[in-house]
């Protein structure tokens, strides 16, 4: 299991007439929480994508349990629990600034070759770097 | 059971660098989707709001089969199963121009009090123009 | 001199908490218009840039008079005052559905070759069917 | 004169498929600025709007020098180059990670009573924050 956090402040241009953020903002949130995480394993999707490699999602899950507000900092909780294989899965928790749970997803993308469009093997660095947080015993 | 279509040009700006429209810009078509629907039913979203009801998503689950294109025109097709109780739930299907299924989801609402914010029962005139669809033989 | 129009309608996701459209977003209005007009020049941007031209914005000056609410039906009006150099200049009103100006803009773009980014001038068949429309007599 | 700078690392989702980020975007850049200046002045937007201050805006002009690319960390400098009347302009200019130029904007907001929908003047506290970086010697 690996766990990564990091902070963003809403945009008002993130907010809707509700005077909330739109349902369909979560998803950058969830961009940047898994761009973090790779980050930490050493990899940037950047170049994942210049080696050939592009990640397209193929399953979003989302819970909205409250609504956030316009400049609050939100924490975005991202976490991978299992090794990834062709598909990878993102866990999602998303704070507010009192630690209350706000929204909750989960989103899967696929490892595609950008020139076949077909699924492949997520790069030998990645594995190598996750492989210590998912090590049986 | 209540089934609405309605079509979408792709604009550039809903398009990443992968090439497609951008995974969480399908929210919006959702968006546009369900607010027709309660339109051909003779009520519009926004009357809703001005009569005290806001409708806040609380679940979307979305399946990413296959992407769409700058300049497509996509159907959104919004379907409604059930009757709506203080809950209302929207499947959707989204059709580029050669009638291929690219996602499909489920986004789940609440009507809501916008002074209390607690769930209220659906507006009347709602459910008398959806009864027909739904009746029990 | 040419003119086109298109509408749309407003989405609930394009709005504030101001409870209007947010400002940023109109730039999305104003490429559906210059969309449009090309289109019915016969060409299409998705051409030209299978074609191996770019299209960057290089300026845009707006000027915000009244606000555009949800679920509204807008005009885009899109003109070419101009025929094009390596520079093509776009000029916008976009109109409620009362008929009320809202906003004005200007957008200008390069013709850009795609590979050696460098300014070319406009296709030859988007020149031709511009002609007529700007003839000196 | 009062300058405040604040950086961003570019979204996915922000991203076109010229793979760049997209022109309109940048409206949420420049309202990052802004709110990050006055709150520097002991101010929060968020505040200005709960004390019945609207701030729409009513211009804005950006020149785009060079694009900006996915997963960079941009700089965006706001400055304020006079007192503000009912009007505020701010002064923007984002910079890449080398320090270059990529765009420079103006946009201009108005002080707006949310009830009487008038333009009003900017509140004391603010004009007393920001009074000693325009004192006439």
């Amino acid at each position: 299991m690996y766990t990564c956090e990091i902070t963003q402040r809403i945009r008002y241009g993130e907010t809707d007439q509700m005077g909330y953020v739109y349902y369909g903002r979560y998803a950058e949130f969830y961009e940047i929480g898994r761009t973090e995480l790779i980050r930490q394993m050493g990899i940037t999707y950047r170049n994942l994508e210049s080696n050939g490699i592009m990640l397209p999602v193929i399953k979003m899950a989302v819970k909205y349990h409250k609504p956030a507000a316009y400049d609050e900092i939100i924490t975005i909780r991202t976490q991978l629990r299992s090794m990834p294989t062709a598909r990878i899965t993102f866990f999602y928790e998303i704070l507010n600034e009192n630690g209350e749970l706000i929204n909750e997803a989960e989103v899967q993308l696929v490892f595609t070759d950008s020139v076949s469009r077909k699924p492949v093997r997520p790069p030998g660095n990645l594995l190598y770097a996750l492989k210590p947080y998912f090590s049986v015993t």
